[in-house]
C-alpha cells in the first residue's frame, strides 16, 4: 500500500494546536503527515514545552512519500504575520490561519493530500482581524464550492450527524424543512457508503420535539415535515428509522442496530456524543469533495504551552481520516 | 427506625405496571409498600405471568406497620371500571387510573404514606375517556395545589432537572423567562437540601443556545436572561455555575464538581441521562409538598403479560423515595 500524504493544520497559533502537533510527532505516523504552519512558531513552542522535535521543511515541489521518523515532523513553512505568545490572541495572525487552511484545502483538491486534519481555530479573533469567518466547515465549503455540508461527530461506534448546527435555538424549528432534511440525509447516507465503506447504512432519525411530538400533542413537525420526508427517502432505498424520541433513541435497544444517528439540532445530539467520547471524539465534515476531520475541542488558550493537554481527540481525527482515505479511493 | 409506609401506583392497567408490581413483590421491601390497584387485575396478570404472589388487602382503617413478606404484596383494592386485557387500552378505565393516583397523593398529604412511587400511565387513553390529563406531574400539582413543580431525572450520581418540560421545541425559547428560571432553580436548590440532604448543592446550568450562545453570536438569551437571573440567585447564596454549553457540560471536568445539572429543555438534558442510566433511572417531581418518584419508562403495552420486563427503574424509584423520606423528616 502506497502511503498517502495528509495535511495537518494547527489552527489558532496562540492555542494548543501547535502543542498538539509537537506532542503527536513524538511517535511516527503510518503516512506522511505535513503540518502547515510556521517553523518559527513550532520551534518556540517546542522550547517552551521542553520537547525535542526535529522539523523537516517540505514544499509542494518535493513532497515526501514516506512517513517522518519518530520525534520529527514535516512542516510546510507558512510565515506568521506577527510573533505569537502562547495563550494571547493576536488579530494580526488572522490571515495566517486562513492561509494554512487554504493551503491544506487546495492541496486536497489538487491531489497533493489525501485528506486534511484540523486543530481548532478561534473564530472571534479572525473576525476581529477584518475577515468574515464563521468556521472551518463554512470556509472549506466555500473553498471547494460545496452547497451543503453536514457536521458529524463520532466516537467509538457512535456517529451523530446534525440537520442544523450553529443556530440560535429559537431559529431551529423553522430551519427544519423538507429540503434541508432531504439534503442532509442524502449526504449522510452517501458519505457513510463512500467514505466509511458501509454498504447499507442504517440511520436513526430524531424527532424535533420532546417525545418526537407525541402524535402531535407536543408539536406537529414530525407529522407534517419529518415523516413525509423520510418516507420519500425510504422509497429511494435509504434505511431510515424514525422520527424517534431523542431521549430513548440513545439506548442500546436502538443504537445496536444503527450506523449513524441524525439529530435535528446541536444540543439534541452532541451532549450524548461528548459524554460518551470526550477527549476521543472526531468531527467529520461530510459532503465535501475532500476528506476533512477535526478534533472535537476548542483552542484551550489557557493550556497553550503548558504541556497539560491530551492528544486523544487529534489521534482519533487522524485515524478517522486515514480510514476514510482508504475507503474513498 | 420505624418503617414508613409507601404507596405504589401501577398506572395504566393494560401496560407493564401490574407486572412490575408482581415481579417486585418476589422480594420483600424494607418498608410497608402498598399497591393501589385492583386485586382482580393483579390476580389475572399473575396467572398470565405464572408468578405466585399472595395479595394482602389493606385499607386506611388498618394500615400495616411491617413490610409484607417476600412473595406477597399489600393491596389497597381499587375497583376497575372494565376488565383489562394486557396490551389493549380501554378508555373505560381512565377514571380508575386517576382514582389510584388520588388515593396515593391524598394519602401522602394526609400522612398515611411517606411517599408515592408511580408506574407509567397512558395520557392518550385518559384523555379519550373524557378527562383532561396532561401527566402525573401536573395531576399531582393540582391535587396538592402546587404552583410550580420541577421534573428531575437521576441515575447513579447524575441528576438532571429541566426548566421546561413537555413543550414543542419552537415554544421553548419564549418560555425561558427570568421568572421561570428563578422559580425552578430555587425549587431545585431547596429540594436538594431538604429532600436529598445536600447542605450546599452545586448546580451546573446549561445555556439555551448551542455553545451557550457563544458570546451572543448564536443567540442572546444567555446574556439577556440567564446570566442576570443566575447572578441574582447567586447573591442569595445559591451555588450556580453557568450558563455552560450543554455539549461540554456533560463531561467529567464539570460533572465531578456538581450535584445537579439544570437543562433548559427536555432533549437537551434527558438524552445523556437516559444514555447513562436507561433501565436504572428515576424521575423525581420536585416542589411538591409530598415525595413522588417514578420509573423513567413508558407503559410498554407490547410487553404487558410477557414477563420480559426489567424492574430496574422501579427499584431505583423505590430506593430514591425511601432515601428522600429518610432525609425529609
Amino acid at each position: 500500500m502506497k502511503p498517502k500524504r495528509f495535511a495537518l493544520t494547527p489552527g489558532e497559533p496562540a492555542g494548543i494546536g501547535p502543542d498538539l502537533c509537537l506532542l503527536l510527532a513524538e511517535q511516527s505516523q503510518p503516512h506522511p503527515l505535513i503540518a502547515i504552519t510556521s517553523c518559527d512558531l513550532l520551534n518556540e513552542r517546542a522550547a517552551q514545552l521542553g520537547v525535542a522535535v526535529r522539523l523537516i521543511p517540505v514544499t509542494p515541489d518535493a513532497w515526501p512519500d514516506t512517513p517522518a521518523p519518530a520525534a520529527s515532523l514535516y512542516v510546510w513553512d507558512t510565515p506568521l504575520q506577527a510573533p505569537v505568545v502562547a495563550g494571547q490572541l493576536n488579530k494580526a495572525n488572522g490571515a495566517f490561519v486562513l492561509e494554512t487552511l487554504t493551503r491544506a484545502g487546495q492541496g486536497c483538491m489538487d491531489g497533493h493530500f489525501a485528506g486534511m486534519i484540523t486543530a481548532p481555530v478561534h473564530k472571534g479573533v479572525i473576525n476581529e482581524s477584518g475577515i468574515a469567518f464563521s468556521g472551518h466547515t463554512e470556509f472549506l465549503a466555500d473553498l471547494t464550492q460545496t452547497q451543503q455540508v453536514v457536521m458529524m461527530l463520532a466516537t467509538g461506534d457512535l456517529r451523530v450527524a446534525l440537520v442544523t448546527t450553529h443556530l440560535p435555538l429559537r431559529d431551529v424549528a423553522d430551519a427544519i424543512t423538507p429540503e434541508r432534511i432531504e439534503r442532509v440525509t442524502r449526504i449522510l447516507h452517501a458519505d457513510l457508503v463512500n467514505k466509511f465503506g458501509i454498504a447499507h447504512p442504517r440511520i436513526l432519525v430524531c424527532g424535533l420535539n420532546p417525545h418526537a411530538g407525541e402524535s402531535g400533542h407536543l408539536g406537529r413537525e414530525e407529522i407534517d415535515i419529518i415523516e413525509p420526508t423520510l418516507e420519500r427517502l425510504r422509497s429511494d432505498g435509504l434505511d431510515l428509522r424514525g422520527p424517534l424520541p431523542a431521549d430513548t433513541l440513545f439506548t442500546p435497544k436502538y443504537l445496536e442496530h444503527c450506523d449513524a444517528v441524525l439529530a435535528m439540532y446541536h444540543d439534541q445530539g452532541l451532549p450524548v456524543l461528548k459524554y460518551k467520547g470526550f477527549g476521543a471524539a472526531v468531527n467529520v465534515t461530510l459532503g465535501l469533495p475532500i476528506i476533512r476531520t477535526s478534533v472535537d475541542h476548542g483552542t484551550a488558550l489557557d493550556l497553550a504551552g503548558s504541556g497539560k493537554i491530551d492528544t486523544g481527540s487529534l489521534k482519533v481525527a487522524l485515524q478517522t481520516a486515514y480510514q476514510m482515505a482508504e475507503t474513498h479511493q
